[in-house]
């Protein structure tokens, strides 16, 4: 993955000899990405990261990411006495930064949020699917609540509805609409989280649940639900029913999604929307 | 920062003489949070570690989390090969963590989303306030956008649209409603994005861009806006335009955002609902 110059004056130029440098790709924004895939002596690579960083301010770069897998720990301290910065991280690699340009520097910020659903789940009895969670805030209160979980990466917002709750009940449901969301900061960590409520319809019935997550799940008559006092007073849990209650009795319209094309490439993403109103307008 | 053991008979156990323990905070889900701030040797933070760990496991510890500050990279080969991946980073720190009980880990997913905002803001005469970037894909095609930009970490959705249409244009606006948003995947290395679609009223009228990031700003007719080849063709483009018209035109409602507290906390948030429809109910 690594290129060595042909160009002897540039070399020497920068003052290093023969060195390798390493070897990147460009991105839309005069910045460079930096893929290591292979391990590296971390004296190889801090020679080989001064010489690119010298040829990268030469040609008027400005971001240089440079994605390190885990495997290759042993280089991270180097990178950072060089200027390096963290942008992100997932379990199996490190991201890192840095601005070589003038400022201000327009790197992006990294993900923000996690994205979380909620369903509500009735049935024609007016009965709502609530369950009671093993973990977590809620342990052994004994109050019953609406499926809720974490989107996956890449994961439909609609699809995580229905994933979540035939994974946490064995129901299956079909999406209907988002009621409504709830933006909350500093969940986790200094993270926010985007709550996405959403309405859906059951398709099956017979209620078994996750043995790993729940404690216990059920039909709940909806009056029996709202009775808990965690629902009746004013807060979030009581904003989800007077909610719910305006989509079940009156004439309440959320966002559905409709499919769209990006305007420049061919990818394909949902766009959630007022579906009833922009029909008719 | 460190805590040593007292009862030297758990520390014999463990087999490592008196040593010093990483010193750790409990969160509510059988874990340990620990946050390293004082520089140390290598070594010496392997020693402890590895002690730390094997108490853990005793007390029935499930996922453990170390914060090291970018100060601190030198600990980070240690952790990994003591087993921890990677959970996330921001510019001065990584998280790592590692699931020391049975599977399945329950380890929370990092953020997935970027958050980012588009304002749709049109003046009395039936002009949109459009602008050309410097930078990114739309980078010398001529093409004229409506002011976007990302929502910065804690930032709530509708101020953000408020901030991104000043700094941009200079232009004051007041936040009316979401019209929509599209779920977008893959969009930044592996992440996702999430755009809101914002509709805003103008507070005042002398447009004055932004220099590092716009090229130019400026209030364009509607139907001059519409009539660019990447708006009329089916797409992302157009969905916002056909959005925009039913609210302007016709009765399309979207959500607006409403202040909610937790039902747990006094922590506050706001819930983006369709509020004409609820408090009709």
């Amino acid at each position: 993955m690594s290129l060595s110059i042909d160009s002897s004056s540039q070399v020497l130029e920068n003052g290093y000899g023969h060195v390798e440098l390493l070897s990147g790709c460009n991105d839309e924004h005069e910045g460079v990405i930096v893929n290591m895939e292979k391990p590296m002596d971390s004296k190889v690579f801090l020679t080989a990261l001064r010489a690119s960083l010298s040829l990268w301010r030469k040609q008027g770069k400005r971001g240089v990411w440079i994605k390190l897998p885990i495997g290759l720990a042993n280089l991270i301290e180097t990178a950072v006495k060089e200027g390096f910065c963290y942008h992100h991280a997932e379990p199996d690699y490190l991201m890192l930064v840095q601005w070589i340009s003038e400022p201000p520097s327009t790197i992006p910020a990294n993900a923000t949020h996690r994205v979380v659903i909620g369903a509500i789940v009735m049935n024609d009895k007016r009965e709502l699917l609530v369950v009671q969670e093993k973990s977590g805030k809620l342990k052994g209160t004994g109050i019953w609540k609406i499926p809720t979980g974490q989107v996956d990466p890449g994961e439909d917002i609609f699809k995580a509805a229905v994933r979540e709750v035939k994974e946490e009940t064995n129901i299956d449901t079909e999406f209907l609409e988002i009621l409504g969301f709830r933006q909350c900061h500093k969940t986790f960590f200094e993270k926010s989280d985007l709550f996405f409520l959403c309405m859906m319809r059951p398709l099956s019935f017979d209620v078994q649940k996750q043995e790993s997550e729940i404690e216990a799940a059920k039909w709940m008559p909806f009056e029996e639900y709202t009775a808990q006092p965690i629902v009746q007073k004013p807060g979030f849990y009581k904003c989800i029913t007077d909610v719910c209650l305006a989509k079940v009795e009156g004439d309440y319209i959320g966002f559905s999604p409709r499919h769209v094309k990006s305007s420049f490439t061919d990818q394909l993403s949902y766009f959630y929307l007022n579906k009833q109103d922009s029909n008719s307008s």
